[in-house]
């Protein structure tokens, strides 16, 4: 069992805050990170498949392939774009890096044919992210 | 003369867009760095300051005021904003990183006591970023 | 469950040593990490905290909490300290990166209110780097 | 149990290709990687071991001891060589980062006298990386 | 006056050789960096154009051009390749990085559009680089 | 003309202090930096030489022999040693990163056979560091 990773960027804006909370509790919940004309970041995501070798290719998985899939399914749909407003499978979701991350499992969990995917990380800043590995245990 | 640098980061996000153009010709000449609801970025800031090294102190300028005189000056008026709308200074300026740059130069350049602002480099991505002298050739 | 991770850095100097052993053993062990009057790194420190998204906040920890967690117990005790001698938990410990981690993690195990401190990796150079998951098997 | 890990680099050329298959065929399966005179990358290798703090030491292995082993055992081996002619352990071997990873895993596994090989991460770019940990589950 | 980078990766393999010499000499010359079968990097190049900025676009170049002018009159070329036999421009041509960047120089110095050539980094591994700035002194 | 760089590290521990203030002097001017016991740092530091490219060697200067010159002449004298008691060109000097740079320039000025030596860039920490171009301007 090998585990191979692609890592990816994209570049976004987002504005934390619950629809259900007045805008003050949104600021005492999440301070700047609430302003109301947003704020963004440069995302880096990491996604890692498992599987075994195969023997005709000697790959887990063509990372020429699992970056295609992985730049269709997600990339191309928040790179440059209000992670707020102009997403649909975000439509709805405070964009917390942790909701991001279960919000991009859901859309590549059914989209790897070689290898299964196994964990993703998201990094918010250099020194901020998020480890995720679909509701089994590690 | 030494040249001391000093690296920041903050948050923020943006929409390149000239407002005495059409939303159509915005979108020809920025495409996806036009989107209407914007996008955002992880900047990173490097403030230079040139200057003899002092014999009191062996310092050309302590770190820790650099630090906290360009926190003051430019970085808590521009973390976790929207640099269309929230930056008095930025009002008018359409944020690409050259203006970025042009911009902040003007906000610090009277506000350094030890040495002489020499440089300034803006990333807006870790491939991409901007290097500003003033106005005066290198 | 979800994995939150806050980067922090620190600047400390430490010398390895074992104060049952004669100088000599001091050196056949440690080498040069075992200079008499000191070395130092810049370290780096990585806290992992596991849990479940909350509904209302979309967050496992507030990473800005965590921060400040990590800040008051670990960083503000350490930064720009000698490790042999300045820090009050660390009295009586020889300062190598496994020791660093094992005491570090003692400091900030009962301190988490939001999930659970799950991992701390401890990097001393860029290039060496030691991880800790508590007395529990991964 | 804490786990150590050293990173280390080398610089080697390769070609991915399968004998039992065409040059056509291979270039299906591999594309550019298939490129007949090679092309080549600065691999990073990340070996990690892990065990128990030895009382006497403070260490669970000596970081210097094990940079040693990894440059004799595999740095010293394949650095500045071409993977596919140059190295006697990876004769028949497509040099895939999963088929890397495998082969070096070999030459290590029986050579780590304090604690036990746990893990290593090949990258062959920034963005690509493989991980494994030996035959058994994590 | 502005100065815009931007920054690319490609991956070849190289063997450091000159024809006019015996093997042996080569290799007294050129080390393990002359080994016959070659070896590899993935190389980072930095791109910087300077000029001032336009009114219109608060562009000095447009990035996505820049990139595009880099990825079709350089990387597209190198990348993947081996540098002693596969690519026109450097037939004939020693690839250590000294030449290479004097051969990209050439190839890119012509095709700038907006501002003008300034300065070339070629990063042959993170630890080693060589900047260029045509034939003008600084 | 070429601008060759090799970069290379070093771990050490320093006091800022100037020894004709009073300890609290020294307090008032460099704060937790002049902590008596010390602290320390992974320091990087890049050295630059200028040449023409030899027409035998496509080199400016050896890139191997650079390294094993800087590491002679100054990193084998400062790695893991406390910069204000040992290391004799330190003797007397506070060792800022700036008196540093001033003081490993006079170690390496005339050790260059190949090329000039142009520049050095000396970094304390990832977000701080200098450079120093010698006596002449740019």
């Amino acid at each position: 069992m090998l585990y191979i990773t692609k890592k990816m960027v994209f570049s976004a804006s987002h504005r934390l805050y619950n629809p259900l909370l007045s805008d003050e509790e949104n600021f005492i919940l999440f301070d700047k990170c609430s302003n109301p004309s947003g704020h963004g970041h440069n995302y880096t995501l990491e996604v890692t498949v498992n599987g075994e070798v195969q023997e005709k290719t000697g790959y887990v998985i063509d990372m020429k392939k699992l970056k295609y899939i992985i730049k269709k399914e997600i990339i191309d749909k928040v790179d440059h774009k209000n992670l707020n407003s102009d997403v649909d499978f975000l439509i709805g979701v405070n964009p917390t890096v942790e909701n991001l991350v279960l919000s991009f499992w859901k859309m590549l969990e059914n989209k790897i044919s070689n290898g299964r995917l196994y964990k993703m990380r998201l990094y918010e800043t250099d020194s901020s992210f998020v480890d995720y590995y679909g509701n089994e245990k590690i």
